[in-house]
């Protein structure tokens, strides 16, 4: 992300993460003569500009940010809604099952706003490519505006077409679900996929995981497995060391499997 | 990994998956001439060379084996031990903490196996770089055979070197530590790592990580958090779906933090 | 709890729970000529009385409350502060652990507000005892009314003194501990239990457990073990069935031994 | 339990629970002039009998057992098959979520290998009762001979019937179902309960879940809902304290409701 990304200095139009807290933490982009409002007061960009990334502010009202430069995982949370808090520990497991590593072409659906999508293009960067489909018009602005936030839209093309229609590209590396129906996509998963090429599916529910599963085995895939993974953070103070009071129980199953040559 | 990894047909000197079931899979390389052995009699790779990824094949005793073009977390459970079968959920969730990608600058310690070096290597190609760090020299080898078998030994260096005593890099994005006393490689992390760069340990005790975060917060990082992950397999069959039975309960907690421009 | 829980009818005096679903339920004694107010209406007691419990009765907003008879958990829950919602779960490990049953008569520190109290007194009636220690005196009347509401009372001794300090009673089948240092306790415990008795102890930090099983390993316990407990609730609707979103994390860990013979 | 169950002293015919190691226990039956024998060598059981509970004793070979009183979870994991070997925790929610306690009448199906059914009686006696249906007659001999060993029979009256045929009693304070299809019992169970009693079911797979929960949202249950049980134990070290590696991920989940009075 060396395009657009700040370096080691905050330059005018970099995004930078102002840090207060692991809780409290506000993804804005540096513009000259003007300010980042908070319920602790504003941050004026101007002092910030230049300086060093992990450099301290004070804001209006006299409490410290420290000016951050944004991770994948900072773009994937602000733009993903508030339900999904969770979400990297997902996408990263996602990434690992589909096997997608720099240079990776990889049909995505749906697009959504384009948290996932955003994951795929900075590991398939810079010589892969993301196709993402999306039915609704109305998200793929939303998807672009995260995207060339995050500096990764040159690595997706987004799609306004119904997925569940069939699939334009052919010998990809992975094809990632993230949709209601993801069985109805398998038939063209396999069509799209080359040989031992592999499909994720995500899905919060049981009964998406079974029709899943029995149309992968269906279909021409193996290897098929779904998991779930629970993420606990620990409260870690010398003496008092605990896990964390409340945690997020359930986020999706994933699905994965690979596609075989069929006879 | 298009220099070394087989494309779409199964070539002499590739890697391949051998895959029976989701818990019984061989990775082999195919040589003219020779042939496989599992309790299941033996495949000949002259029946291999030559067909598609994902073809099946007939070992002597009639049973089918599916041949995969292996992924990076095959790579990476076939170089680990035993006792560490659920390590790619802890690596997917290493580098997305990390904020690693394609080009990023790495240091590691220690090397091991070469397991976690494998996946940082095949997340930062072709631009990026792994500087990874191991005291046991018989681990060298071992990690050098198991880079070179996934086609990643050309985005490593391997240093035979005490982390402990210092780092030799600077200006690194990620510091990534799976090492007995992590604490005592804070120090020398700040010191190679951008500013707002990011730190990652693994560790499978309390302590270590009570002590690590403590060498954190007080050498200059911020956004420090401790995570364990825990992932389930279903069993999936129409009418009978459940949990699996066992299940790994714990490998070990991920603790990151990013650093901070300290006045 | 013949003498003071409803049976088939409501009395006038009776407790009963008023439910409207799994997460709205209130506990309040039925009083001739009073009523109960809730944010949906308020229920006149004296449509209550003399119906069968599990009936349905109507708020005066026209709300509809179903009269249950409380369980023990139901007191459990309502004597327990909001943080410890998940209270039962611990509850039922710590009583099967303890192989408290009718007739055991158990040594039980902190009371507190008397939620573990009632549930140990439930299930040593009618003829074992619990004697229970709270060094902070205004937790003795909460308890106590507590215990009264839920009609166990008489199967407690509440003891307005410090268990760290030592313990009055011998040969007792179990001792259970919820206090900050159990490992204090642990010697005195020894004293107090029959060969053979049991311990367990309840404890939020991972250092309280360290701290109590190196006590219990050096004052004469044997078969020795921690263990946390995780309960997940599933949203259970046919065709989008899934384990809830949010969870307890946390409320503590169980730890129990066994009382050997010293020679 | 006084009247079988070892007091302080061992006694000719008391069972005893020989510990070696938490995961190395044997239950046995002292008898005169016999001896138990383990990979460890054997234990004449003379050498015990007119010892504490507690005590300890070596084997032929010079290891050291401790002879222990036996608990209620003891019987339960020496009556439960291998498979099994967390039930202790859902037994423990199990008569938590049922309000089980002394002096309840309670009606369990099915009896098995009786391992719940001790569980059952434990707590209900000395004036409760459990009515325990069993279809297979082979299963009623085992299940007595593991009750009459806990000392238990007398709680207990084992039905050889079918469940889902009918259910003979009435006004019962508990229904507790064990069995394959539990949807079929439930309008059985509410004819059975007294107003506002409770129903509890443990099942493995998510669609018996399902289909029991619907059978009793509309057969006159409130309050219902489906948890499942995680227990992980802690492999407690001072500076190594973590996790236990390997766990039980699924026994089953637990459903309960209670029973509203229909108009």
């Amino acid at each position: 992300m060396k395009q657009t990304l700040p370096e080691t200095e905050i330059h005018e139009g970099d995004y930078v993460l102002l840090y207060m807290s692991p809780r409290k933490t506000y993804l804005a982009r540096a513009e000259k003569g003007k300010s980042f409002h908070t319920h602790k007061g504003y941050v004026e960009f101007d002092s910030l500009i230049g300086k060093e990334c992990g450099s301290a502010v004070k804001s209006s009202l006299g409490f410290e940010f420290i000016a951050l430069k944004p991770q994948l995982r900072d773009f994937i949370m602000k733009s993903a809604r508030q339900t999904q808090i969770t979400y990297p520990k997902d996408v990263a497991l996602i990434v690992m099952f589909s096997g997608i590593g720099p240079g990776s072409r990889v049909v995505e659906a749906g697009t959504g706003t384009g948290a996932l999508t955003a994951a795929l293009a900075y590991y398939v960067k810079p010589e892969g490519k993301v196709y993402s489909y999306e039915i609704r018009e109305e998200f793929i602005a939303t998807a672009e505006k995260n995207l060339k936030r995050a500096g990764l839209k040159d690595f997706v093309e987004l799609k306004n077409k119904d997925i569940v229609a069939g699939i334009d590209e052919r010998d990809v590396d992975a094809v990632v679900l993230d949709l209601a129906p993801p069985w109805l996509v398998v038939p063209h998963a396999y069509s799209a996929l080359k040989p031992s090429g592999a499909i994720v599916s995500f899905s919060p529910t049981i009964d998406q995981v079974v029709k899943t599963v029995e149309a992968l085995r269906e279909n021409g895939f193996v290897d098929v497995e779904s998991v779930e993974c629970l993420m606990r953070g620990m409260q870690v103070e010398r003496g008092k060391t605990r896990p964390q009071t409340l945690m997020t129980a359930h986020t999706g199953y994933i699905t994965f499997g690979r596609k075989i040559t069929k006879l």
